[in-house]
């Protein structure tokens, strides 16, 4: 067993503390020493990805440091534990398993007398069957009609994740002739979500996934109703249109109101669960279930990698450890993600609930009060979007926010048009080459309005094109970046008791049971 | 003329400096006196909306303050000037005349030989004329078939406002029967940007409109030409199907590649255009040109109420130094932008650019270094989605976060479904303010990881329904509040110099004139 410590309590963190050595990323990236740093300053990740963190404030001296941290805080151990069934979310005693929905780790995990592994694979193959047939046409509408939609209704890591992860390989799928079908998404409680979606779509060859793992989010039946009315509307049966996926023992298991059921279990966060059922059967039926599975390889790819003890051939473990730096030492609150392709235009946003609900707590694993800063806050848009929009900020604010940017060689489409000599992926590529240096060593301008101060820390993952597995390992990357950081922080990732506040009161502003300012803002909005 | 002075040499300010007096929000919204707070902490917004930031961090102590800060800092004359038509864009020489596209403010405003008012008033019916002949059939394609799709291709502040405000109205449009085309938005220079876009549409009942003030924006025109490919691949002729929105000055104007040209100048801002012919366009042709009326009767009311010298009085000009306060007294260094209303999933991403890119900035008006904090980061999804996804840092994280909801009476479709007892838009309403009592007041408990330290200040804008007026309303009133906010920094809110270092390395590196760590990057991604 590891020992769980405080950051601060640390020997290697103090050391690193206590140094007041610090790395302007201008000057080491001067001349042909940095052209040096830019090509070795880099880790390989899954899919064949490579992470740069050539125009990171590091340095040897501080990557050793670093790599002492890691070492002390026994990251690789704790994931092991992870992994193989140690009880990690301790807050609600549970373990954390999602790992084991993409492939064996370490030795085998039994958990209320079941093989999780097998348990996992099970459902996999249990969807995989159901989208063969509904792409068949042997699962069909009752009017004996192919299913042409697919709708996912579901909120936070029921929503997010899938939702970035259809929109990621849309264009690829079309390009790929994979496309099985459309997939659309209803989350909100805002009864406007569901009744624009519904106003889309073609209900009759529609296939709704409902999905709650204890199957009674409150904002998922809700839109659950609408749904139902809508397809009753048209004079249909709800239950040839819809699927569950939920915990064996919640009420839409084994529930004739739905198509057929698929499982995940309590070892499965929300905002964990892309790769469980919750992201399988969407995007099964989306896309086919072999693109699915190369999402999976491609994740369990970056998993193995993230149990390599050499801090610098652990691309995640590394990320972790210089997001850490920036935060606790050089005080930055925020970072900015940054995907050059339009397709990951929602990844930040799932990227954005993976490490703020994660990390973003003041009470370590033993609901101790931490005495350092954790979580930042996470934000970002695709490039080159973001260029003609808050990028203006990060080159001359006065605050500076580290950058991740994420970039490919190729598009998805293949297609592509020369303007001015040069390809539209060129040019984004070209783009996305030129922020970092721009970014990182500024230019010297004796009008202060032109000035930039550069040393703005950057890193990039460079890929070939973002193909299911290069999507799989981006996925798996920064779920183990953020267990990482939370191992360092000595937090519990995987509760979110920050969320139960907010639904205990809007359920006593429902019952007419406020008083105070409450009632007041209660009033105002005619409740 | 007004003097233009830095924040930190105004006694105002450092009156407000000086002062440790802090407001603790949660005691301060307690109890009967914490109702009466809420009730009365108030301003009236545009279209009947009003602005409540009862849990803000201020009192009457802190508002007299303020309100002499606002005085000393001549904001409303600064105001008057730019409406007026002075030089506010100094570094660019240019007047700011956003404003002027919905209302007339104050005198007469001549520039170039021209009624500026009258100009952009001219615009807008040339813009209506041509999209009620769209509409009624007159204008169609070369076979005299209806257009029924219309595609904004820009990027920027031709993309983000544009495209947010759609988004804010389609279910509105379609609830009143008021959809005339749908719309679609082309920007990234990724090319699976347009590819998906192509791959969707109808291309021969589109109308494609092609915005670029200069007609050089490298994005645009590479966007444009997969556009008229795929025109000219389905046999059709681009001319017909393609109109400008430019200067008069561009190589866009006159041209016979376009059915129809409409102008903008340069005294309009990217991120401030929505309102010219750049967001009159695209928004006209989609909702009808009387739905875009109401859009500028809202924005004009706004800027009215902007006029007002009586803090308390003017919302806009109440929210920036609240939040000039939380960002330089507080430390405060992000701000959350929360609206109960899927329509409005965009805006955060619009509001992004709007403040980011006008106060993202280290020197003042004059080019001079300024040693304070300037414009903070901006993010934000829509509740209740949001918290089920990063509410847990902001409830529960180390730094404190300040919050700015939206949130609505009605939604948009008229339709809801009940469930225990309440509607889905009751539910909604219910979220937001249980929300803000939550981040306001905390709560205690023992057990730390169920702990909340509330005393994150919140203000809630509250309207009827999202109609094009409230949403002209909150456009304008986010920008005025961004412009105050400038006027305190002493900032020039209008230029954005942060964003001409990267478009001229870029260049550099499609030209292969690049070497050192620029030259590594640019080989990695194969360009």
């Amino acid at each position: 067993m590891s020992a769980w410590k405080n950051l601060d309590t640390l020997d290697a963190w103090k050391a690193i503390e206590a140094d007041d050595h610090r790395v302007a990323v201008k000057e080491a990236l001067a001349g042909e020493a940095g052209a040096k740093r830019m090509a070795e300053y880099k880790a390989p990740m899954a899919a064949g990805m490579t992470y740069y963190y050539g125009a990171k404030a590091v340095d040897e001296e501080l990557l050793n440091k670093l790599a002492a941290l890691a070492k002390e805080a026994e990251l690789t151990e704790k994931y092991k534990e992870l992994y193989e069934g140690a009880v990690i979310n301790t807050g609600e005693k549970r373990l954390v398993l999602h790992q084991l929905t993409r492939g064996q780790l370490g030795s085998d995990v039994v958990a209320d007398g079941v093989n999780k592994r097998d348990f996992y694979v099970k459902q996999q193959e249990r969807i995989a069957e159901f989208a063969n047939k509904v792409h068949a046409g042997e699962i069909t509408n009752a009017a004996g009609e192919k299913f042409t939609t697919v709708v996912q209704i579901g909120i936070g890591g029921s929503d997010l994740g899938p939702r970035a992860l259809y929109l990621a390989l849309e264009s690829w799928a079309k390009a790929n002739n994979t496309l099985k079908m459309n997939a659309r998404f209803i989350s909100n409680v805002d009864p406007d979500d569901a009744l624009a979606v519904l106003s889309e779509i073609d209900v009759a060859h529609s296939v709704f996934v409902l999905v709650s793992k204890s199957g009674t989010t409150l904002e998922t039946l809700t839109n659950e109703s609408f749904v139902k009315n809508a397809i009753e509307k048209a004079g249909l049966d709800p239950s040839r249109h819809m699927i569950a996926v939920t915990s064996e023992t919640s009420p839409l298991a084994k529930n004739s109101g739905y198509l057929a059921a698929f499982f995940m279990d309590d070892y499965i966060g929300g905002r964990y669960s892309s790769t469980s059922a919750v992201g399988g059967a969407v995007l099964s039926l989306a896309f086919g279930p072999e693109v699915f599975a190369q999402i999976l390889d491609g994740a369990h790819e970056a998993d193995e990698l993230s149990k390599n003890e050499n801090l610098l051939e652990n691309a995640a473990m590394l990320d972790a450890l210089i997001g850490v730096y920036e935060r606790n030492i050089l005080d930055m609150r925020a970072t900015a993600v940054l995907p050059y392709a339009q397709a990951l235009s929602r990844f930040p946003a799932h990227l954005q609930q993976l490490d703020m609900e994660s990390n973003g707590k003041s009470v370590n694993r033993f609901g101790e009060s931490v005495s350092y800063q954790t979580g930042p806050v996470i934000f970002g848009e695709p490039g080159t979007n973001g260029q003609h929009s808050f990028y203006q900020l990060l080159h001359q604010g006065t605050t500076i926010i580290p950058l991740q940017f994420v970039g490919f060689v190729e598009n998805q489409f293949g297609e592509d048009v020369v303007i001015e000599g040069s390809t539209s992926q060129k040019k984004l590529s070209a783009n996305v080459a030129a922020q970092i240096i721009a970014f990182a060593c500024g230019k010297d301008d004796e009008n202060r309005n032109k000035y930039f101060e550069g040393n703005r820390p950057c890193s990039i993952i460079i890929g070939k094109q973002l193909t299911p597995a290069a999507l799989g390992a981006l996925l798996a990357h920064f779920e183990n970046k953020v267990m990482f950081q939370g191992f360092l922080w000595n937090l519990n990732s995987f509760d979110q008791e920050g969320v139960q506040l907010g639904k205990v009161l809007a359920k006593r502003v429902l019952a007419h049971e406020t008083d105070g300012a409450l009632k007041v803002l209660a009033d105002l909005l005619e409740i």
